[in-house]
Formats: structure tokens, sequence, C-alpha cells
């Protein structure tokens, strides 16, 4: 099915906050086991042919290794360092993703994505690129500029996630451009480089786990 | 404390899919009681002295009746006729609505709204005419422009939350205006009649219930 190698790059930047005091969210427990255990597996119970790359940053590594041992983990993993910023997690992970290859980036806390999730980006970026998971917002939003703020037009409005996947070579080329800035998604530093972007369709199931709501939404879906 | 009187306007506008067989959200059961209830009595415990108009579709009238004659509901609340869009409905009840009031307009799938925010509403709403709740957008938005799409800047970004509280006389005159055109919200017809829009810090507890997994999150919560 798949014509390329395919690679996935988990993202755990968090690092906790005050010093290290608070767990970051991708340690903390789910039904179980810590999150980011159900983050990896995802990719590797779509095709244990994934090649997953889990960028940490360097502090929580030892932490990581400890739940690895703790629970015989069974997932094959590289670990490498996570930077201060997203995009400098995301970069270092990149080094280790070789050209002509498809590679799916995804947020640590997401861990409920679906195996079909993983297998339409794949899909989609052989065909198109990229392939960026989204949905209709819900909510309405409003776009503050300076005192005031206004409506945006919510039926053209699409809630990003996860995975984003891409062509090696296209993402690694896109974050080589970057000079400056801090970028929320790949997406946004794709199109930064000139790039268009294909979307597919994600899932309301897929949320990223960053308030105490989202962890107890997590633990009744699972 | 408030020196207006106080009216809570409930759009409970959901009259089911597919030919009403499905059950519209605000009459699921949250916790032991239907959604609708405790969206109702939230407004009951912040004071009872607000004066409380359930704006309902006519066709579940009668199921509602049925639910507050089974559980003997205590709130006493005005039942006025949804219409068929979020708009009509908000008309029907402002009808209902004097002039110099204040006039809270919350979702009644938003079960969790808290006492202050409910009194947060009407201060401001006192003050400035308007108050709306928002809360900073967690996830990266995309605005779809025909073929392609581009990233919105996230920190200018605000989720508009309810309830959304206002000068009777100001809210009521937009409404006026109003000859086309549907709006996802009250804060949007105010400011398609040229004012301008004080917001507030609404909660990431304060959700609305449209899907399974809000429903599941709400359970956590309560």
């Amino acid at each position: 099915m798949a014509n390329k190698k395919e690679f996935a790059i988990i993202v755990a930047g968090g690092s906790g906050t005050r010093m290290g005091s608070d767990l970051p969210k991708q340690f903390l427990d789910l039904g179980g086991e810590p999150i980011l255990f159900r983050t990896i597996r995802a990719f590797h119970n779509y095709s244990t042919d994934v090649s997953i790359i889990l960028a940490l940053p360097e502090q929580w590594q030892e932490h990581w290794q400890s739940l690895v041992d703790r629970d015989q983990f069974e997932v094959s993993h590289q670990v490498v360092n996570g930077g201060q910023t997203r995009t400098e997690s995301v970069i270092n992970a990149l080094a280790k993703v070789p050209n002509d290859v498809l590679v799916a980036i995804h947020d640590g806390v997401r861990p409920l994505v679906s195996r079909d999730m993983i297998a339409n980006s794949f899909q989609i970026a052989e065909e198109y690129g990229t392939a960026v998971a989204t949905m209709p917002v819900k909510e309405t939003i409003r776009m503050i500029e300076g005192e005031s703020s206004k409506t945006l037009p919510r039926d053209q409005l699409q809630t990003i996630q996860t995975p984003q996947t891409f062509k090696s070579e296209l993402i690694k080329e896109a974050y080589a451009k970057i000079d400056s800035g801090e970028f929320t998604d790949d997406a946004s530093v794709a199109e930064d480089a000139g790039v268009n972007i294909k979307l597919f369709p994600g899932s309301y199931r897929n949320i990223k786990i960053t308030t105490a709501e989202d962890l107890a939404t997590a633990n009744a879906l699972i």
C-alpha cells in the first residue's frame, strides 16, 4: 500500500513549569499508563514498519527511560533532544529523517489518534506532498485587533490537529528556511516556505491534552 | 449590587435531526437530570431574582413539560417558541424582555457556567453595555479561502462562549436591524449594528455540549 518508507516524529516538548516541579502532560496517567505510551503505540499499531522518533527535553529523558523500563514498554523508538521551542524539537527530530520518505509529525499529547487517520495522512501526503488533519471549528471565534475585536466567518475556519504528514525533503527544506519567529504547527512552517497545504478530516476524538478538562475527556473516551 | 433588573434567555434551539428521531442535546442526561435543568438552575443559583426565559422549539415543549413534571423541576421560567434558527429564537425571547434591564443570553447546552461568570457578565454589561465571555484559542486555526488556506495568528484569537450579556434596549435594537444572514452569536449581531463588544474571561470548564465527546467531558467534570 505505502510506497515510501514511513517515519513518525512524536513531539513531546512539554518540560513542566516552575523548574520542572510539575510533571509534563505527556507523562500523566491515562487509563493506567503514560499518555505518551498510547501516542507512540498508535503509530506502531498502524504499522510496525513505521520508524518512530521521540523528541523529548533532555531533562526528562531519564524519567522517560525509567517509565519504559518499569512497564517494559514494547515499542522501539529513537529519542532525540527536545529544544526550547516546538520548532527546535522538530528540527532536531527531522535531522534523523532521510530524504525520499514520508514523515508524520504528531503531538505527544494526542493519544487518541486512530489508525485510519494515520493511514489517511500517509496516503494523502504520498499523493500531495502534505496532509494536515483538520476539523470544522465548533465555536464562534473573534480576532482581537488592538482595543477592538471582530467575529470571523465560522464556516471558513478549521481547527488544526496532528498528524501533519509530509514528504520528508519538503518539510526539511521548509524548516531549513526558518530564520526567526515561532510556529505553532508544521503546516505554518511549510506555508511560510510557499507550500500549499492539503487538508484532510481529523476527528473530534483526536483531542490534544493540555488542561485538566482535556484529561477528563480523554479518560471518558478511552 | 445589581442596579437593574436581570433577565436570562436560555437558547435551547436544537430540534434533533432526522425528523426529530434524535433527542436534542439539551435533554440528554448529565449526572441524573437533563442538561437543561442544570443550565437553568445555574442562573437561579446566581440569583433567584433573575427572570428566566427558555426558547424551545414548539415540537419539544410537551416533552420539556413532561420532564419538568416528572422531576418536579423547581425553577420557575417562561417558555417561548424557538425559531428555525438561533437568531429567530433569540428574537422571540427578546420580545418578552422590557427595556432598561440587563439580559444574559446563554446556550442551553452550557450547563457548567459558574455563578461568578454570570455575576461578572451582569456587572460588566451594566458598566459597558455588553459583556461577552471568551477564552484564548488553544489550537491552531486555519482560514479557508477558496482552494487554499492560511494559518491565523493564534495570540489574537479568542473562542467565544456564553453568557453574552447586554443592556436590553441595545441588543433589542441590534436584532431589530437584522434583515438577512445568520449569526452564530449575539455579539456578532450587536457588532453588525455598530456596537463595540466588551470581552471578559470565560472558563474552559464552561463547555458547549454538542458532541458525544463533549458530553463525556461534562460527565467527567461534574
